[in-house]
This record gives structure tokens, sequence and C-alpha cells, in this order.
């Protein structure tokens, strides 16, 4: 099903992460931002896994997400916390 | 007026910037990068200056914002990098 | 319990719903974009149903949910679709 | 233009602020509180004004405000007690 | 984990909550209307089962998510009074 | 700046809106809805014009905003008419 879909996914993810200006670990982080501030949840964990194979490590993930509490606000900041826990807990 | 609410900032400013984890740019795009995703546009020109003032090239700051692309959609991307335009501009 | 939510909900349905201007396709449509676009996934799969009863077909579904993706971002597109591929496969 | 519509607000208003439960100053709050949350600036500050008309001082509008403040974070609090800020000084 | 963000938590909720101005009802009621609004239903269990503690009743915490029902829209309302009606039947 | 962007747009555009399976005006349409539902108004005004000129009549983009009234709630709602109501009256 939605064939185009899935080719416009490896075509955004080839050209997006293609790109020379940041490393992989830096690519990721960014992403992993822009989930945990929409709370996209579902979608959060397959990308921090993808981040630490990577090279992330479980720290550099924990303080990106609290950095953004002042501006997330707690639910938001909690809930990535919580699948974060339960990645590294697998 | 709300005295506490401007003593709250200055704490979590203080707290949350003065952890040893990352450094002053790396802090800042997280900022950046909550604000473009939550389409918080009005705060998003001081953060950015902010960041430049720390040491973010104009690059790295669009880079950034280009990267979420993918995850944010045209509107929230588009009106960020109209901000950062503005900015480099003056 | 709620009963003046439940009446609230027959009413406005009533109303929305008895509207000549738009067919009972394009009503559906419009709520599914809406939902997609929120991340009201809970009621996605009922209203998706709803509209396939009136008789939206799979691909027009599909369809309208894929043409959102430069304006939504993937994470709510990805999680639409994975909602209609479930209520195809039932 | 979009008569409907302005008849929906009036009978909305009608029933909503009709209903016995809370009095005018508790449903001008919980409309501040969502459209605070929800970052709906353009129609907070005929919200705020019609709370104060109704009896809801400075202090209640603003300490509401920033009683959101760890679950909505900085951005939208910071903007709406800006909104206030403007309608004490007009 | 992530003892930082358990020890600001305990004090956000220690300052917050320690204020004079609103009581553990009220205090309650607003957090509430936030996770509403912004669709946290994770945390909206914890949140509503608190107030009902400090004295909110059943009634008083279903009027004042419907009271948002014009604001919000159905879907976030209707998710938040199937939580409340979980709540009530355990 | 962000020449690379501005090609994805183009590109974006190209390929969304040369699908076979949508007429000009539901492409329209499905964009004004994200935008609407998303409250990104910055970008509505644009896409109302577009879809005006591909043959979208004011009826039918005011019935759009319309039907979304109870999923959307009143303020993104309200917000969209008055630009709608502002492209009609230049």
């Amino acid at each position: 099903m939605a064939p185009d879909f899935r080719r416009w996914i490896i075509e955004a993810y080839g050209e997006i992460y293609g790109r020379p200006h940041l490393d992989k670990k830096e690519q990721a982080l960014i992403v992993i931002l822009s989930l945990v501030t929409q709370g996209a949840h579902t979608q959060l964990a397959t990308h921090i896994k993808r981040g630490m194979n990577a090279g992330l490590t479980k720290e550099q993930v924990e303080e990106c997400i609290i950095q953004c509490l002042p501006y997330n606000g707690f639910p938001r900041v909690q809930q990535a916390l919580t699948i974060l826990k339960e990645i590294i807990e697998e």
C-alpha cells in the first residue's frame, strides 16, 4: 500500500541524511527533538534507536530531551524520557 | 508584573544552561528546534540571535531548520527560514 | 455520563452534516483531514470507516492523507496510513 | 459572510455560558486556559477582557497563566503574559 | 535515570503548588485544562485523580472539560471524557 | 538563501500536485484544511488565493473551513474565516 509514500520516505531520507553539513548523530538528535516537541511518540522509539546505533549515548539523548523542558513543558518531556527508559531497559 | 515568572526564567536559564553536558551552541540549537517545531515564532528570533552570539553560523542554524522539514512540514520550516533571513539581513 | 455532551454531538452532526453544500463523501474527507492534521488518531478509524461507508474508496482516503505530507510532515501522515492499512486488512 | 458561523457562536455561547455549574468568572478562566495552551493569541485578548469585565482580577488571570508554566512551557506562557500586560497598560 | 528531571518535578510542584493565590482544587483544574487542551492524555488520568483527592467532584471535572468544547473541538474533549469515565468506573 | 529548500518546494509541488487522482481544486482544499487545522495562518492566504485561481468558489472554501468547526474548535476556524474575508474584500 502507498508505494509512492514509501518511495518518498526513502528519497527524503536519502537526500536529507546525505547532506554533508551535519553528521549522523547530529541528524538523529534533530529528528528526536522534532518528534519530542510535536509529541509524535509512536515514531520516537525508532529514531532514538537509530541515533544510538549511529553513536549517540544514552546520556546525550537524555540531555537533549531534558534541555527542552522549559520550552516544551513536562508532559511531552516526561513521555519522551519514559520511552528512552524503555529502550535502555530492553 | 509577574516577578515570580521573571525569577523562574532566570533560574531555569541558569540551571539548564549551566549543565555541563552540552556547550552553548548545542543548547541554543536545541531551543531553536523546539521553537521551530511548536511554531513559537515570537521567541524564535531572540533565540537565533542568542545562538549566533554563542558562535553558531548562519549555515548551521539554516541546516538544522531544513533538517526538520520531513518531520515538521513546510509551513513551520518556511516561517522559520523567513525569520532567519530577516535576522541575517538586519 | 455527560448527556449534554452526547446531545451536542448529535446536534452538531445533524446541523453540520445536514448542510447542502457538500456531499457525504466530501464531508467525511474534511473530518479525516482535520483528524490527521491534529494527530487525533483515536477518532480517525471511526471517521475513515464512516467515509468508506458513504462511498469513499480506499484510494481516495489514501490519496488525501498523502497529499498532506508536505504540510503535516511524516509522523502524522505515517500514523494515519497505518490506521488506514489496519482498517483495510480487517 | 458566514451567517451560520455567527449564529453558531451565539448559540454555543448561549448554551455553554448558560450552564449553571460554573459562574461567569470560572467560565472565563477556562476559556483563557484553553486559548493560552493552544497558543490562540489572537482571541486571547478578547477573552481576558471579558473575564475582567465579569470580575476576574489581573492577579487571578496572571496566576492562572503562570500555573500552566510547567505544563505548557515558557513560549506560550510568556506570550500570554505579554498580552495580559498590554491589556492592563491600555 | 534522569535524577535532575525528578528533582525539577519536585521543585516545580513544590514552588507552583505552594503559591497562596489558588487552592488545591483550582490548581488541579488548571493542570487538567492544560493537559486536555494539548492532548496529553497519558498524564491526564494522574491529574484527574489528584484533583479528585483534593476535593474536586466528578461533576466539576466533567463540567470544566465540557466547557472547553467550543474552543478545543470534539476529539480532545471526547478523549478526556473517556478517561474521566474510566476513572469513575474503576 | 537555502537553495535546496526552494528546490524541494518546487519538486514537492511538482510531484504532489502532478498526481492524477485529485484535481487542482481538490488538492487546494486539502492544503487549506491542513493549514487551517494546524493554525498556519501565514501560509493560508497564499493557498486560498491559489485555490480560487484554480476554480474554487468563495462558498466552497468557506464551507470547508466551517465544516472543521466541531473538530478544530472556534479559534482556528474564526481566524481562517477572517483571512478568507480579507481576501474577498481585497
